[in-house]
Formats: C-alpha cells, structure tokens, sequence
C-alpha cells in the first residue's frame, strides 16, 4: 500500500492512503490519525489500512479525493531516529580519490552509517531555505527505509524483516560547511539541514520483483533545473543492502518503530549514468581536470527526484523542490484541501 | 514545575506532575497525557500544569499519591532529535592529552555538537543492557536541555529563551568501540546505546538564581557502586552555555519543539572534584603512570546520579542504574501504579 501525510495545520498532518496509480487519495481517519501510530501498532492497523487502499483502488471510496503531492508533508513528518548511510561506495570511492587519498579504507567491510536529525522531515514540495549560497548546496538522491521496532543485536536477515515502508529522500548537503565538521570528526551537523521525502512511502511488496535481497533494483532520476543529471541504478551496486545497515545501527541497542535509515545518494560506476549529488560530478571533474567546474546550486535553483517502478508509473510520486534564501518570503501555500473537513462534517 | 512520564505499557507513557520535593505526584490527564503534547503547544498548556503543580505543593490534590521513580520513563520516552554536546572543555583537554594530542584545537572557539538517537530514551532505573564487558562501558554524567521550537539562525541569547525543561542524563559510551567509530570522523553510533534521563524534567524556574546565563551553577554527584566518584560543578566550567548550544545546532535548520540537547559529562579542572565519566580518570591515571588503572563497568555495578538544589533538595530524583547483560533476565517490574486506573474510573 501507498500512505502520505496530509498538511492540517499540525506537526504530524493527517494520515492518507493513495492509490497505486498516485491519483486518488482517502483519509486514514477511523483506522489512524498519524503514521506514527501505525508503525507503533502495525499488526493492528496495517491491515485495515490494506483493505481501505485495495477498496481506493478498485474505486469504490465515495470519498476519495484526487490526491495532490502539494498537499503532502513528509509521510513521517518528525521521527524518533533519522540514520543516514553511503550505501553506494563508487560515491565514497569517488569523493576519497577526489581528495586524494588512496587505499579503499575498509569501505566495503563496514557501512558507513550516521545518526542525523528526525525533528523536522520536510514534504516533497516544500523548498529548502538556507542562509547563504556560499554554503555550498546539493541535493543527495536517495532512497530510504521506515523500520518498525527492531531488537538489539539482530542479523541482516532478520533486521530485513523490520523493513515496513520506502521512501525517496533529498537529504540537502552544504558542501562547504562538511569539510571542518569532518575535521572535529564528530559528524555532519551544521551541513546537514532537514531532510525531505518524497510525497508517499510504499510497503515493499508495492515495489514486487524490485524489491529484492533489501535493495531497490529500479532506477532513481534527478533533474536539476529541470535537466536531467542522473539515471543511477540503485539495486546491484547498493554496498549494503537495507537489512545490513539496520542490523549494523541496532548492534549496540535496539530500534524503536518509526527510525528511518537512508542509503545515500544512489551511485553508479558508469559514469554515463550521471550522478544523484553535485559533489560525485564535481569530483568528477577534479579527477578529469584538476578543479571543479559545475558550481553548486542556486537560490531559484529547482531539484526533481524520481523512480518508476516496473510498470512505469511513479512509485512514490516526486520530490520537487526549489532552492530558497532563507530571508525570501514563503510561497504561498495552496489552500488546504477541503475534503477533510467534509468528511469530518458527516 | 516538575514533570515525570509515569509507565503506563504505551510507547508515551502517563504524563505526571511531581511535587517540588518530589514526594507527591498527579496525572495530568485532563491537560495532557504525553509530554510531547505539551511541549507541542506550550504556551497553552503548560500554565494548566503549573496551577496543576502549585494545587500539588500546597497539598490540595485528592488524588496524589507518592511518586516512584521506579515507575517513570525518560521524561520524554521519545524524541525529534538528541544533541550530545562536549561543553565542559577540562573532559575535552583532558582525553586529548592522554591520547597525546597537542595544541587546543580550537575546542573553545566552537562548540562541540553530535547527533545521537532519541527513539528510545530511558528511565532512570531501567538497566543499561550491554552484549559484552569487553566494549568498554562507562557512563557519562551530565545535564540535558529540552526545547520548544527554536527557527533557523537565532542568536545563542534568542536560542536560550527556547529552553522549556531541564533534566540528568547518563549517556552510557561503549569506550572499546569509539576509536574505530572515530577514525571513520562520522561520529558515533554503535559506541552510544540509548541515553537515559531522570525521573523528572524541571523547569528552569525551579533553579532558581543557580539557573543563570544559560549554566546550571549546582553541583552534580555521580556514585559508581555506591561510592562517590564525582561531585563536579556544572556552573562555571562550562565552556558553552546551552543557548550557545542550541544556536549552534539552529544555525542552519530550525528546531522543532522536543529536542534534547545534552551537555555532556560535567568536568572541572580540578581533579578532586572526581569525575562524571570513567574515561576521564583513565586519562588522569595514563598522564600520571603511563596506563590506565581503574577498569569500565563490569555487569551488575551500579551508577547514580543525582543533583541537589540550593535548599539541600534532590533536584531532578535520581539516575540510578545497573549494568546487565543482555542475555539476562530482565528484571522483573514493579507493578504499575493503581492509582491512575482509580482516576480513570472516576
């Protein structure tokens, strides 16, 4: 099934199951309010949001809604951990090679997995807001994954079993502000704004064959000021897969339902396939050419991010958002949509 | 006022207000049941909670009973975000130097701020339950701010009139895994199980004049196995204040309502005020003799930690907590309090 996250004027919004097809939507409200507290009562609840999403998609809600990616706040708008991992090690290989230094540093015998900030998700049309663009802003496109609760001390297989939703991500980076962090070697603070997530979450069966061995074998498409930049795979060269990097944040303590682990950005040897993130182009072109030569983004600046499944259709719907200086006013919101309060009136 | 999370078999818990001598308590329910509700709209509700806690003191309330530590949660069991900051620089200096570093590095130029996980906060008698004593378990005793909504780019002055609760937390380290986990230079994750917090969060008021410039200027005792080991001030060695701390983690995103930030373990220059970490005497021992002496945690011993304010009057109740292995039996809990299902006959 397909869940997404309402705006209502709240922190966790309202809780809607879309349809396979992305084009309808019906409130959750009667089964859950928040996602949230489906993750804390899965077994409970999961199944009566299944039979409502198979009703939605056989059209026979009287009323469901068109559903509107504008409307959406992240389908978990804050969360109890947020874990963001550099599954793909050409992206590391190249950022190190770029820098200059040499050896493989053990990439691929241990994920590279960080904790980050789960107060503030943001929706997959909100922009990001930043202060300056001398910070250095890029996208990172890459997937995510909502676990339920997992055990302390777990196997990969079993941490497997925890997986409940995915997701896309864009989990903005500023660039110049991440050199000094890593120096303190205490991790990405300051460079590492909110992160957003694209407009549903799916349960993996939704993905069928392409979900496989706790990877997503499909692949992820990021436009940049509506260019296309990256067409990356993002199943077989995926390090570790989704099960490895839970059970590696869950060797010391256990994950309560709701932890949201990234894969970072998706990357791909062959370099024809672009890139998810301005900074594997730019290192790119340091190895090419001595020096960067594509500057970061720009206030104005807008960011697409995208994977059809196999059937061609949108999987999660897209991340889109622009690039915002953080002292221009805020776009007006479109007005909440008003099927809710209909349907709250009967 | 003082607030507790009383377990209630829920991931929330039972908000409850606890007397100023921390002998009485009282649902709140009625004004909230979870305290992130109330962080979540705090201008409304938490004067109701005052009045609830000045009825309290003065004795009026029917339905108090005696409050139990050993029935709370973490104030608040779950969180947006946790912050662990590095503010007392002598811990800093200290570890430095016994690693044979040299120079300051710049530690008092800018605060030292790292993500952690906030999915699973825990109470102040629950066990810290480790897989092996050979990880290095030691404890870190500090103080831990909670805040309201902070936006983007506030000044540390601005930051500070965002603190809405102050509590203890033993920030449990597993030492024997920090050093690989700090060659990587992305912080620590698997060295860092879950925190845990004291049986109350105050408000700063409750400090009184001790509550000053963003320091909390008492005292803070730390018992290893029932012997003291530590009574360091938190005052004026605190080379950040938690406004700068908050203003450093805002400086780039907002903060949403529910972020606990963490000062990290309490340390003075003067070496026999003890120490809040057993790292740091570690450290004091390896300067002195070439090695450390004094061994971490072995399962079964014991940490406690505690605060008295200027009335002579535990601030906070106490952390007190064992070490066990994960393979055992957890113990058996008390059962829960009666009293609350007696008011929710009424």
């Amino acid at each position: 099934m397909k869940l997404a996250t309402y705006k209502d004027g709240s922190r966790d919004g309202q809780l809607v199951v879309v349809s396979r097809d992305l084009s309808q939507a019906h409130y959750a409200n009667g089964i859950a309010s928040r996602l949230q507290q489906v993750l804390d009562d899965w077994g409970f609840l999961s199944p009566q949001l299944e039979e409502l999403y198979t009703s939605l998609n056989h059209g026979k809600l009287r009323h469901a809604f068109n559903f509107d990616p504008k409307q959406c706040m992240a389908p978990l708008p804050r969360a109890g951990q947020w874990l963001r991992g550099s599954a793909y090690l050409s992206h590391l290989q190249l950022l190190r090679q770029a820098r200059g230094e040499t050896g493989d540093a053990g990439l691929d015998l241990d994920p590279l997995l960080v904790q980050g900030a789960s107060d503030d998700f943001r929706g997959p049309c909100e922009p990001g807001r930043f202060a300056s663009e001398a910070m250095g802003i890029d996208f990172e496109a890459g997937l995510a994954a909502v676990t339920g609760d997992v055990e302390q001390g777990v196997t990969p297989a079993q941490a497997l079993e925890g997986v409940r939703l995915l997701m896309l991500c864009n989990d903005w980076s500023l660039r110049q502000l991440q050199a000094s962090e890593q120096a303190k070697g205490q991790g990405a603070l300051q460079s590492r704004p909110a992160v957003a997530f694209s407009p549903v979450a799916v349960t993996p069966d939704e993905l069928g064959a392409a979900w496989s061995g706790g990877r997503v074998d499909l692949s992820l498409q990021t436009m940049w000021n509506g260019r296309k930049v990256g067409q990356c795979d993002a199943g077989p060269e995926m390090g570790f897969h989704v099960g490895q990097l839970i059970a590696h944040a869950a060797k010391t303590r256990r994950l309560r339902a709701g932890c949201v682990i990234g894969t970072g950005p998706v990357s791909n040897k062959d370099a024809s396939r672009g890139y998810s993130c301005i900074a594997e182009k730019r290192a790119l072109e340091t190895l090419d050419g001595g020096a960067p030569k594509t500057a970061y983004m720009k206030f104005g600046d807008t960011v697409r991010i995208e994977t059809k499944g196999r059937d061609g259709l949108s999987l999660f719907g897209a991340i889109d958002q622009d690039v915002m200086s953080l002292h221009d006013e805020e776009p007006v919101d479109a007005a909440p949509a008003t099927t809710f309060a209909a349907d709250a009136a009967e």
